[in-house]
């Protein structure tokens, strides 16, 4: 199934008086992978809401596995593990030397502007992530 | 004019690698007085949307003066210094025991749904503010 | 086993383009009360410090069941649910008019300061969680 | 003097209900620009640290003059304005079509790690930042 890496680095507002990125902050380079993939397949949040929906999160889970240090490199591997009825992406945060820095996964539903969950992935989303 | 005191208290998430507060995040320290001071004179930015507007800032500085420890207390002094064609705030941070911590402003401007520019600030934001 | 809630409020900059809550803010709700719950019992993150250790979090799930508006009132409830060798804490997040907004989980490991895991939760934490 | 163009893109997390970045948020992003700087100058918050000082922000001014929207890419033009007693940078914030979004100012003294100010920026960052 689709799956990408991209690289990113922790910010000096990220790390917290431990001098390691706060567990909190993770949630933001899921969402960054997560995005970047979409704009990739051509299918981001913004044509989303051009064709009538949105795709909320409804569950994620994180597991820190080693501490992330300010300005170092990290890589966010995702990869679309299910895309039917809801949209789940699993994600695992290596370091630099392939240290697993982080698991995690998260799983949206397709909502319309209306607030009427759909329970299913639009069908072009699908197709998109197929490909 | 227009004078409130609130406590707040520096969240271990909002402190960086030096134990203090990260300069960025007094910044909603200063939302949160800006918008506890509109709940109390019962105009707050739902209300201003309602009637359709929005106070976006144009203008913002802050001065840091002594730092934020994790989970100390601090006062957020707000005061309204102008309400005409902006509404302006100046804020004063203050610890426990009367030292400064921050000063800072800022400036709103209100601007419709449709986004233009108004010139003067709402009268019956005006009125709200000068009660 | 020890339980408390606690009050929070929606803010401004926690709310995304949808004009709710955006998912990864949760965890620092989910953080202050957390801490709120260690200042009351006396065992806080700093008297930690004080004693040689820290509390990394190493798991955390959630579950978002219905969303939070901007200036929206909400309760935490935090209970304890184990405090062995790990300390895990459950979260129900509520409405004022008590609908289940999100439930949550956090699991803690104890480290000392040379970064070395402890296998067990220290005894005076243990003691003072469980009065 | 020295000038640096960065690129960075508003995420998700950084928009507010309206569908613009947060006001607050722009303090990242010239935190990014100013990182990425010293990185390149190979005189980073770690060196500094190693050489026995921090580099504070004592003062911070914004003026936003046009929003960015979710996805939209924006550049930071930063540069140093005086390094000296204190080390000032300035910041524009340009859309890809070359409209400002926003001017910023940030300074910054020099602290020794038992906190006693030094009044004037050590030597080698000058240098540095003069090459």
């Amino acid at each position: 199934m689709l799956k990408r890496r991209y690289e990113f680095k922790a910010e000096f507002f990220d790390t917290d008086p431990m001098g390691i990125m706060w567990h909190g902050n993770y949630v933001k380079y899921l969402e960054m992978a997560r995005c970047k993939l979409l704009d990739e397949i051509g299918y981001n949040y913004i044509k989303m809401q051009d064709n009538g929906f949105t795709l909320p999160i409804v569950k994620m889970d994180l597991k820190y596995i080693n501490p992330i240090y300010f300005n170092e490199y990290f890589i966010v591997e995702i990869s679309v593990i299910e895309c039917d009825i809801t949209l789940k992406f699993k994600y695992t945060l290596l370091s630099k030397d392939k240290l697993t820095i982080a698991k995690a996964n998260t799983t949206q539903v397709a909502v319309t502007l209306n607030k009427e969950t759909l329970y299913s992935i639009p069908d072009d989303l699908k197709f998109a992530l197929n490909q």
